[in-house]
């Protein structure tokens, strides 16, 4: 049937063609319904984390990360497989240390944050002063902050969307530079996280323009509640900090590209991905290997079913974690191709919930189609405007057409940028549904009859 | 009531005395239920781990652990107050690192454990050869083993009576002097315990008579479960180990004694506690803050209530978690007192669901009372031997009557021996109901008009 589709007039194919359509859905039902017990997406999780481990971004790993994909994409049977390399500033880990040297002796466990400034090799010692938000920091007179160590709390919890991530985030993202602008000689913040362990949560900061890096560390989520709990006790806190992580200079990453070819030039591209990088603690399971799973599984289910109308090509993107030098480099060299829709996976390998939906007034028939099919899996369709995530987000905030499969975050932030984030926290059952629902709304939209417009002003 | 009893002629109290009986259930069912709602053993719990921290066995933070504990009681207003010293030899923990070296370049988190021989400075390579169990290494030709890093699994799981860590924990215990024996060059198991977190265990374990001391880690669950993944790839793995353990020589460490001064000296004693020291990773508030806060806030209870028959003697002991030093001290010095009961709290802080009590066939009333008390707190009577636990087990073996009140450790064996012991891992509904149990076991007890004898043989 599908054969004999092609082959009719471009003219006949951009009108309703209900019957056509619904050959095209049951077509995705089936993909969709052979992929619930798919064994791909795993088996990359499984090899990337277990042969390669933890791949910092600019790194000697990230670099063995690209070379086992570019095997495993060709493996599969991808066309054009290659990686696109670019330059970027490299920030690497050093010792980390952290105690209470008095009024109760103890060790505290310390991770550094992104672009955080070094302390001398054995230290700086200073006195701790206490918020419970970034607000409070904020509102804070310069004075009861110039010369000591800042600590920052905040009352981030779970949520199915993960959007407290963005909004107590603000405490590892612009806690750094508020403290450092007062004159704090450092800053500990509770980690961005959901757990209770000992383990802390890294994460990107970048310094705003002007301001001195000091050093920045989180602090595990039950050390805070210890600092919390010492400092309520109204006595003078002190604490040793040792943190020396260094900026190596420029090193090459790079975004690893591999396409599944489309029968029709003109019908532009549809762009999918995640990102190779992990942070350096865990082996970067949920972030995002489990997102290269989703989407390369998805794709290749597709791939060989038949060839689809339009080329889908998936990337697997460098340096995500530390300020998203991969995308931009991406973004810059292909923005004049005509990618028509964009969608990434990079929220962990937990079940698809919701999707969301950005498409021109001309196109909702396509998001109404996918709809459909996703239904059944237990995803509801919400009314959000997708962010297509923090790879190709720009793609949409230009204009091109996007679709979030939201993934259940629940727990998600117990493990994100931890040591933690390793394959056991890998359901394989849910990770397959993420490829039903990935392979069902591929399938739709690279073969959709209809031209897939610009979407005016819908994600400015 | 109470006070007319204490004044009958001894030779009636012998008798049986249903009314009186009833009175005294009655008085600890009181007290059980105000218990219920306790708050005194969270207070100890929350200011020991927050006040002090991690407490290793001979160290500075134990003898300050030890002064923190005489001001705490003496100020709960229990009688003779002290602490009883004794010297042991100390290990401490040094750097620890291990990484696969080949075919799969990436670091592993490990911990030493107990009693590990060190490696050089810089580390120890070899080859790794894996065992799925204890047997299988015991089984294993020398041949195999001389020269390389010996890794040993186990397959515990996490139950309700904790019964897997006697049985799997021989991986611990015996592994590494079976490795040395064997020529191995150093061992590391996977942590005994049933989390799924970047966190090791680590544990006791003492070298057999005549064997080399290795290096000898924990590597964590998830590391565990990598490094056999990576075996399974069958090519040769080669992996960097540094543990640098040393052995510091002799130290002090102690026991804390407090009393509840009984009415009737010739009754004899009833001893309870927990142990006073800990890991040095974790704040020690499972093991065993807890057993602290609860056995002193029911001997509190009771203290508060009426003055009971029998002297409860509460003792906090030092130097468990490294071979129980405090233990041997204490009975060494103490074991021709008249001590008829022993009970002690070293499994956490969950709720008590079991009873195993271990009396004189002319006794067993006393523990048909204890239990219909403890029934309404969900507590079921078991028909296990007590074994009065590793600090008053050697009292119970040599014939004193005891109770062992079972805490569910269904969630024990995710945090022990790690630095994931910690105060968030406490819930004070659990606690309470403990103290609860205890409480009722202790009116009980302590106020039996019956002597309480000798049990022939029924703890061998």
């Amino acid at each position: 049937m599908k054969r004999i589709l092609a082959a009719l007039p471009l003219l006949l194919l951009a009108a309703p063609l209900p019957a056509a359509a619904q050959s095209a859905s049951a077509q995705a039902e089936r993909l969709r319904d052979a992929a619930t017990s798919d064994e791909i997406a795993y088996d990359i999780v499984e090899g990337l984390t277990t042969e390669v481990g933890a791949r910092p971004a600019g790194s000697e790993a990230e670099a063995r990360a690209r070379s086992w994909a570019v095997r495993k994409l060709k493996a599969l049977g991808f066309s054009n497989v290659h990686i696109e390399t670019y330059d970027m500033p490299v920030w690497v880990r050093g010792h980390e240390q952290a105690e209470i040297v008095a009024p109760f002796p103890q060790k505290l466990v310390v991770t550094a944050l992104g672009n955080s400034g070094a302390t001398p090799p054995e230290g700086l010692v200073g006195e701790v002063v206490g918020f419970d938000s970034l607000a409070d920091l904020e509102a804070a007179d310069e004075a009861a902050v110039r010369g000591k160590i800042v600590f920052v709390s905040h009352d981030m919890t779970a949520t199915q969307d993960g959007s407290q991530y963005g909004y107590f985030g603000r405490v590892r993202r612009q806690g750094p530079s508020v403290a450092s602008r007062k004159g704090a000689s450092a800053i500990v913040i509770r980690s961005i996280g959901t757990d209770s362990h000992r383990l802390a949560h890294t994460g990107h900061q970048a310094w705003d323009a002007g301001v001195t890096p000091i050093p920045a560390g989180a602090l595990t989520i039950p050390d805070a509640e210890q600092l919390q709990r010492i400092l309520r006790r109204g006595r003078a806190v002190t604490m040793r900090l040792v943190l020396t992580p260094r900026n190596v200079g420029i090193r090459q990453s790079g975004n690893v590209v591999a396409e599944v070819k489309g029968s029709d030039a003109d019908a532009g591209i549809v762009l999918i991905g995640g990102h190779i990088d992990s942070w350096d603690q865990g082996t970067g399971a949920i972030d995002d290997a489990a997102g290269l799973g989703i989407t390369a599984a998805a794709a290749k289910r597709i791939m060989d079913a038949a060839r689809p109308r339009r080329t889908i090509r998936v990337v697997w993107f460098g340096a995500e974690e530390v300020g998203g030098d991969g995308s931009r480099a991406y973004f810059a060299a292909h923005r004049h191709e005509k990618v028509v829709f964009v969608a990434e996976s990079d929220s962990g390998g937990d079940r698809i919930w919701k999707m969301d939906a950005g498409f021109a007034p001309a196109n909702v028939d396509i998001a109404d189609r996918v709809a459909a099919l996703l239904s059944p899996l237990g995803i509801s369709r919400g009314n959000g405007r997708p962010s297509a995530g923090a790879d190709l987000g720009v793609w949409a905030r230009a204009g091109v057409a996007a679709i979030d499969l939201q993934q259940d975050s629940s727990r998600y932030f117990d493990y994100h940028h931890t040591p933690d984030d390793t394959l056991d926290k890998v359901d394989p059952k849910q990770l397959s549904q993420n490829v039903a629902a990935w392979t069902a709304m591929l399938s739709i939209v690279a073969n959709a009859r209809e031209e897939i417009d610009k979407v005016p002003s819908a994600n400015p």
